[in-house]
C-alpha cells in the first residue's frame, strides 16, 4: 500500500495529519461553535425556491463577481455595523477560510510572514503554511487578553506582512478592545506597512460593536466575517470580507475564477432575506452564553470573559482527561489544546442544561 | 482613491488583471465551453428537494469528507471509465480549479516547478503562480499535438515536480494518445520522480476512452475531472480527482476544512442520480461538435481535430479582429490568445447554425 510519505509531497507536509475536530455521533454536540437552531422552515422553503431557480441556469457559469450577493452583504453590514458599505467594499468566498487564503495569497506567500496572537483561531497559522507564508506566534497575557506593549514590540521586531487579530477571539471568547486594534494597526504601518486582518467571525454575539467604522481611511485594514455562526449556516460555507475597494480588486487577482457556485449564491441570498429572524436566535444564544458563564462560575470553574457563542472554562491539570469525562456523559466539547482549558459552544437551553449537569457532577468527582 | 499597487500586494501581482472571459450579454454565447442544455426539469426538482433536506441541517458543518458524494462519483467513474474505483480513490472540491490548487499545494509550491505543454488550459499556469510553484512552458507541435521526444527532453532537462497533460486539450480540442501520456509519465518518474496530472475535464466528449485504467500501479498519476461540462453544471462548481488512496489522503493535509458545502454536495448527488439523461445530451453535443468540424472545413477554415465540446478554427492574420466581427453578428466565441486561431463551443443546433451563418458570411467578406 502506498502511504503519503511514499509520494513526492512537500517536505513540510510529511508526518502531518489533517485539521479538524472529531466528528462524533454524540447526543449533545457543543464542540464546533455551530448555531444550535436549525433554519426556520420558511427560510428552508425560500432556499429550495431560490436554488430551484438557480438550477434552471446551472449549465452556465455563475456570476463570477457575485454582484447581487455582495450588494446584499454590504446592505447587511451597513445596517448592523454603523458604517456605510457598498458592493465595492465586499468580497465573498467559500467560508472565511477561503477569504483568508485569498488574502494570504495576495499579501502573504513565499518570502513573507504573518503574525497572530496565540492561542487564536488555529486556521490562520495553517492557511499561512498552506500558502507558503511564514508564521510568527505572537504573545498573549495569562488571562488571554493581548498585551499591547508586547504585541507592538513583536510587530516592530518581526515586521510581518500580515497581522491577524481575532475579535471576539477563538477559542478563548474575549473581545479585543478597539484601542488595542488601533495600536496594533499603527505599529504594523510603522513597521512595514502591512495588512491587518480583523477576524470578526463571532462579532454578532459580542456585547460591543463591530470594528467596521475603523475601515474609514485605512485601506490596509480588512475585516473578515462569516455566515456560519450568526446566520446559522455552517453548512453553507459562506465567508466574506469588508475593506477598501482596492483590497476587493486585489484579491480578484488570486481568486479562482467562478469560485462561488450559483447554488451557494442563491442560498446565501435566501438567508439574507431572513436576517431579522436569524438575529433573533443570536439574542437567545447571547443570553444562553451569559448563563453558561454565570453558572460555570457558580459551580466553581474559572471562565474567560466571552463575547462569542462559546465559553472557555477551566482550569484543569489534564484538560484532555476532563474532555473525555464530559464526553462519557454524552456531551462533546472541544479541547483546543490550550493547556488547562476547554471550550463549550452555547447550545439550546436543553443542551446547555445537559452540559451543566455533566460538569456539575464532574466537579464533585474532581473534588472527591 | 487607493489603487491595488498602493497596497502591500506581492510584487508578481503588480500590474496584473483578473483571469476570465468577458461576460457579455449576447444572443449566442459559445465562448466558455458551457453545456447549452439546461438541466431537465425533473432534475431541477430533485435538486430543490435534496437542497431542502440539506438546508434543514444547514446550521451544522457539512460532512468534511463528502463520503456519500465521493462514493457516487467513484460509482460513476467505475461505470463509465472501465476501471473499478472506490470512495478512497476520489476527492472532490469547488471546481477542478480547486482540485488543481490543492494538488499544487501538496506536490508543487515554493521551490518546486510544474510543466504544461502550451497552449493548454491557462489556469494550470495561473494556479501555479497562485501557489508559488514555478511554471515551465513545455513545447507543442505546429498542429498542437505533443511532440513526445521534445516533451520528454523538456522533462529530463527541467525535472519538474508536477507535469500537466490536458486531454482532450483546451483550447485546441485534440486528445493526447495514451502512449504519449505513458511516455511522459515514464520520463517524469525517471527525472524526479514527479506527479503527473491528467486533466480530463472534457473526456466525456472524446471519441476515445478515459485514461482511468492507467491509474493501476501508478500512485504518482492523478486524473482530474469536472461536472461543469458533461453534467451541464458549470454553475455548481464541482471538480474531482481519481488517484491512489495515498493521493486522496495527501490533499487532505492542505484542503481547507469543510471546503465543500452541504448544498453543493446535495446538488451534485442529485445530478449524479440523472447521469443517463445528462450523458444523452453529451451524445447530442458530440454529433454537433462533429458537424461543426465538418462544416467549418467545408466553408474553407482550418480546424484542429476535436475530442471536446468545442472546436478550434482558423487561421487568421488577426484572430482578435475576426473575434470582434463574429461578435458583431451576435455570436460570442473565444479568443484564447493562440495566434491565428479562435475557439467555438458546441451549442444547440440553432446556436451552431447561427455561428456557422456568421462565419460563412465572414469568409466571403474576408475573401472579398
Amino acid at each position: 500500500m502506498t502511504r503519503i510519505d511514499d509520494l513526492p509531497v512537500r517536505d513540510e507536509l510529511r508526518g502531518k495529519s489533517p485539521y479538524g475536530a472529531p466528528q462524533l455521533d454524540v447526543p449533545v454536540r457543543l464542540n464546533t461553535n455551530e448555531n444550535p437552531y436549525p433554519l426556520p422552515e420558511p427560510l428552508v422553503e425560500r432556499i429550495a425556491e431560490r436554488v430551484r431557480e438557480a438550477a434552471r441556469d446551472l449549465n452556465r457559469y455563475p456570476d463570477r463577481d457575485a454582484v447581487q450577493l455582495r450588494t446584499e452583504l454590504a446592505a447587511y453590514l451597513t445596517k448592523t455595523g454603523k458604517y456605510p458599505l457598498g458592493l465595492e467594499n465586499v468580497w465573498a468566498a467559500n467560508g472565511s477560510n477561503e477569504v483568508i487564503q485569498q488574502l494570504l495569497q495576495t499579501f502573504g506567500g513565499p518570502g513573507r510572514t504573518a503574525i497572530g496572537f496565540e492561542p487564536s483561531y488555529s486556521m490562520h497559522a495553517l492557511i499561512a503554511r498552506g500558502t507558503g507564508t511564514g508564521w510568527i506566534s505572537g504573545p498573549r497575557n495569562e488571562d488571554f487578553t493581548i498585551d499591547v506593549a508586547a504585541a507592538v514590540e513583536a510587530i516592530a521586531e518581526h515586521k510581518p506582512d500580515v497581522v491577524f487579530i481575532t475579535t471576539p477571539n477563538n477559542p478563548t471568547g474575549n473581545a479585543v478592545p478597539p484601542q488595542t486594534v488601533l495600536a496594533l494597526f499603527e505599529a504594523a504601518q510603522a513597521a512595514k506597512p502591512s495588512m491587518v486582518i480583523v477576524d470578526e467571525a463571532y462579532i454578532e454575539f459580542s456585547h460591543g460593536d463591530s470594528l467596521l467604522p475603523l475601515l474609514a481611511g485605512r485601506p490596509n485594514l480588512v475585516i473578515s466575517r462569516t455566515m456560519s455562526k450568526a446566520f446559522g449556516a455552517a453548512g453553507l460555507r459562506l465567508g466574506y470580507l469588508a475593506a477598501d475597494p482596492a483590497v476587493v480588486d486585489a484579491v480578484q487577482l488570486v481568486r479562482l475564477p467562478y469560485h462561488l457556485s450559483a447554488i451557494t449564491q442563491a442560498t446565501a441570498l435566501a438567508a439574507l432575506e431572513h436576517t431579522d429572524t436569524l438575529l433573533g436566535y443570536v439574542e437567545q444564544l447571547k443570553a444562553e452564553r451569559d448563563r453558561l458563564v454565570a453558572e460555570l462560575r457558580a459551580i466553581g470553574y474559572q471562565v474567560t470573559e466571552s463575547d462569542a457563542n462559546f465559553v472557555q472554562f477551566g482550569r484543569f491539570a489534564d484538560a484532555h482527561e476532563v474532555w473525555r469525562k464530559i464526553l462519557d456523559r454524552g456531551v462533546l466539547v472541544r479541547d483546543n489544546g490550550v493547556p488547562g482549558w476547554l471550550r463549550v459552544s452555547a447550545g439550546t437551553p436543553e443542551e446547555n442544561d445537559a452540559f451543566l449537569d455533566a460538569v456539575r457532577e464532574l466537579k464533585k468527582e474532581l473534588e472527591a
